[in-house]
């Protein structure tokens, strides 16, 4: 049996050990936490040291771009889809400084996802939404941010996010002041065009082509501009989402480089139109396989199927009859690009329909002057084997559309 | 005084916490390994599963882009300057699973870098490669990390790159497949061109203006293309850096969304070119303003100050001269103009000297077809007010170039 000193020198192991197990746990415990923060920043400084985060944004101002770059401070922005696109939208805007950032998305993260920007294998099998913002947080703490963890097709989802892009703003009752659609199936696309024609509400939509080498970004303000409804721009390949191909043991390809460089397309145009410089687009494309950049504007066309877009052009008009014809017309309004043929589409780009057709891959049987962002595979491709027929007319889209 | 059985008690409870404790730092310390790595991948699959890191990139074999997409793993790609650009372009090779990486850069993150992708705050006070190469090797385990953290224009530092670069290949001994451009500053580009024209090492240029909305890459083919000495198509404000600007008070602006595009249309035109897909571009500017993106090709200046840069061409004559002329010329080669003027400088795009002076900015007295990729801020600009003086003549630059 032991005798009292034992037991004595055992306690005294057993207290060293411990204390060197507690410490250890503390130091493992501080450099996650390490992580976790820095401290939150009450007023951008344009200060040049190491330590400010916004030094080379402020410097925007002192280089003449930007007349005020803390305003963007004041702004709400909803991304809705945070995959390749999303992700690296909303970590740009993150950095920027935005105000405020809803994100919605049903999607969990997977390796499979690894091929793009922004999330990292060991977040594999988080929730998308649930991920993106533990490490938008750490990366900028001054941002606010409200995540949706659901899908906004569905009935009482479509509800809640009608409800949040009307409410959800940095002041609580008020709109978001941006929309950016980073989705990658036509329903969700039209869901976000119904939502936004109801409200009124100005949006950027975003798209990568199947075949992972073109990609688009396009401005939509309800009643002025084509809405997704109006005339499509995007053709998106037989109403095809990646959960859907997957199923059929093929996937849609991906790389970081397009998505990239269309998220920054993306979050630029969004810079300018919220901070008001340069020219905002309309409609830019990117060509990857020949580096072409196609722009262009579409009016919104009088007969669209949706009544919100239609309620919203007899408004614009409104609006536009009673401003007084002298008033000068606003820098970003410069492109807006007048009547041309049936769909009130022009190209702004030099830019020939040979050319065009080139940049986007097979195009479907539409007007004159629109392309397609998203190129149909052709029935013969090695891909479209197992998926099925995606020959749809543009009379089939706008019959889907009507349905929706 | 402590009976035998009270310290026994103490015993059992001690025992019990130091349980409690090692379990606590296991499962804090598990938490922090799986973020480490996911086990290597020895092949490359085309399976669609979530677990595939790889099935949204072998896809692009069966889309008909690429003919053999798991060849990238045999290439080797050396990246000096690890900043806004540099980091995200090595992430981006990363994720598509390129062979080796090679980084090169000598300063630390700092938190005046969080606005711009890739580095985190919690990596503040780590130097650039040793924080990327930890990221990276998360991202993919897959791809080999060589890291030098060091100023590469030293004189010991710059024999000890060029060492690396012809001998730090995949295979130990075999040179770079290409190297990248991603430095902010004149010295460190002209090191890189002095290396590459004495190794016949071909490369890839990249920039991003002080104003942060305007970029460009450019192939560089010793021998073949303009090198930076033959005419430089950047014209640098003032040979001036980062470093220095901070030493003024003053820092150049940056924008995440401008290095976003740059890196992804410089890693774009990487894939092309190795993948062999596409059309690779000699030169493709950003203008962020206007959304404006020019492109041409140089050929080589017969007069260049590089002697090397003249062998290069001599070399090259001969074998352009060897080559039966009934062959076919490769796709990659098509681009390559011909002389047009004294420069032997062509437009590639349809793009007037107007538009081009439009996207750059302030345009030196430069020959007709050359632009600029960094805009040389006026002297009456707010940020000058600091900065030395930043008129130089391209015959300045030339004799910096001599003398270098």
């Amino acid at each position: 049996m032991a005798t009292v000193e034992e037991l004595k020198l055992r306690v005294r192991e057993l207290e060293n050990e411990l204390i060197k197990c507690k410490q250890k746990q503390c130091a493992v415990e501080d450099a996650q936490n390490q992580e976790l923060h820095r401290p939150k920043i009450d007023k951008m400084s344009a200060e040049v040291v190491d330590s400010n985060p916004y030094s080379r944004l402020m410097a925007l101002k002192r280089m003449g771009i930007v007349d005020d770059y803390e305003k963007i401070r004041t702004f709400t922005v909803a991304v809705v889809g945070v995959g390749g696109v999303g992700s690296v939208t909303a970590e740009m805007l993150t950095r920027c400084g935005i105000g405020k950032l809803l994100l919605f998305d049903y999607d969990k993260v997977e390796l499979a996802n690894m091929n793009r920007l922004f999330f990292q294998p060991h977040q594999a099998g988080l929730s998308k939404v649930e991920a993106a913002e533990h490490t938008l947080r750490n990366i900028n703490p001054d941002v606010s941010f409200e995540t949706h963890n659901y899908n906004i097709t569905t009935m009482e989802n479509f509800a809640h996010f009608m409800e949040r892009i009307s409410h959800g703003g940095l002041e609580e009752g008020k709109p978001v002041d941006l929309l950016l659609s980073c989705v990658d199936n036509f329903e969700a696309r039209m869901a976000i065009n119904t939502a936004c024609n109801e409200l009124g509400q100005i949006w950027m939509e975003s798209g990568v082509s199947e075949n992972a080498v073109s990609g688009h970004i396009q401005l939509i303000i309800p009643g002025e501009t084509a809405c997704f409804a109006c005339a499509p721009p995007l053709v998106v390949a037989a109403n095809i989402d990646e959960k859907t191909l997957k199923r059929e043991g093929v996937c849609a390809a991906s790389l970081p480089t397009t998505m990239g460089v269309v998220a920054g397309i993306l979050v630029q145009n969004v810079l300018k139109y919220l901070l008001k410089f340069g020219t905002v687009s309309y409609y830019l494309g990117y060509n990857a396989m020949q580096d072409f950049f196609p722009t262009m504007a579409m009016k919104a066309n009088p007969t669209c199927n949706d009544r919100h877009c239609r309620r919203q052009q007899e408004e614009y008009k409104k609006k536009e009859a009673e401003r007084p014809k002298v008033e000068v017309v606003q820098e970003e309004e410069e492109a807006v690009v007048h009547e041309d043929n049936d769909w009130g589409i022009e190209l702004v780009s030099e830019v020939t329909d040979a050319e065009l057709q080139a940049a986007s891959g097979t195009v479907p049987d539409l007007p004159e002057g629109i392309t397609v962002a998203y190129t149909i595979p052709a029935e013969t491709a090695p891909c479209g084997d197992t998926v099925e027929e995606t020959e749809q007319s543009l009379e089939d889209l706008m019959a889907q559309m009507r349905k929706l």
